[in-house]
């Protein structure tokens, strides 16, 4: 196991590892099947000259990368410009040696720099240990908000039936 | 009460009123001091060069700002571009003519049309009209994800702690 690596923004030929990643995430938090964007749409949508999100990753000396951070810009109306974090994960074998720590600092950090008024992201209820970790530095975990989506099917569905 | 309105997008013009409504909406969540940002900050981000969000204003006849929607892009990892819808809101004595309804429709025809592979938002759970709403319409509303934040107070002492 290697047991130092450094944190720095992730670069175009990072992309394949990020969707690794992105998709070893989704397989933890149940839902195996979600990723549906291709290597292609990542690159267009993160490594062009107008990209949607950011990424940190962490890099071991033999170069391999063993985790992400991928957070883009959102808007609050009562704080301002914020940061909103959609993934933070390390790769199973990799967990104990603060890479993930360390890259959830490294967006705090930016944030902070960048005078972003807060930053946000979403945690399953049953994973009390990030709950814990997320808690103990100082994060608010609200029990009364709760997400709602319409996906494209529902999307459709509800264009057709109101236009 | 007017019984008639159009839905357009907002303008420079309807800065004041869409604040007005976001103050209104945070007093509705509890949050009566919780609006930070000013009419400048707002005229900034929403009406300048590179808008960090877009507003859809119910208007009636009369021109008055009886409702709006706030909202912006964010990125899915695993459906791409996405959008998200902050603030919905109109104002007490004008509910149930339809303008949230319509405001809240116009959000996800301009998703629709734009090729935004879902809408997201969120919404307090004691707030059970509106859930039913949204469930209605064939939206999905989440049992299990939290939201977590870091408030800039956090920000600022995390960042003390840890760098």
């Amino acid at each position: 196991m290697s047991m130092s690596f450094i944190i720095r923004e992730g670069k175009h030929k990072d992309a394949k590892s990020i969707l690794d990643l992105i998709v070893e995430l989704a397989v933890f938090e149940k839902e195996p099947d979600a990723v549906e964007i291709s290597l292609g749409d990542l690159i267009r949508d993160g490594f062009s000259d107008r990209p949607r999100f950011k990424t940190f990753v962490a890099e071991t000396a033999e170069g391999s990368i063993i985790g992400m951070a991928l957070f883009y810009e959102r808007y609050s109306t009562w704080k301002g410009k914020t940061i909103h974090l959609e993934d933070l994960m390390v790769t199973a074998n990799q967990r104990g040696i603060g890479a993930g720590k360390a890259l959830y600092a490294s967006v705090l950090k930016y944030a902070h720099e960048n005078n972003y008024k807060r930053v946000a992201w979403e945690v399953l209820d049953w994973n009390t240990n990030a709950i814990e970790f997320y808690r103990n530095t100082g994060a608010n975990v609200f029990e009364e908000w709760r997400v709602a989506q319409m996906n494209q099917e529902g999307l459709e569905k509800f264009i057709h039936e109101n236009f």
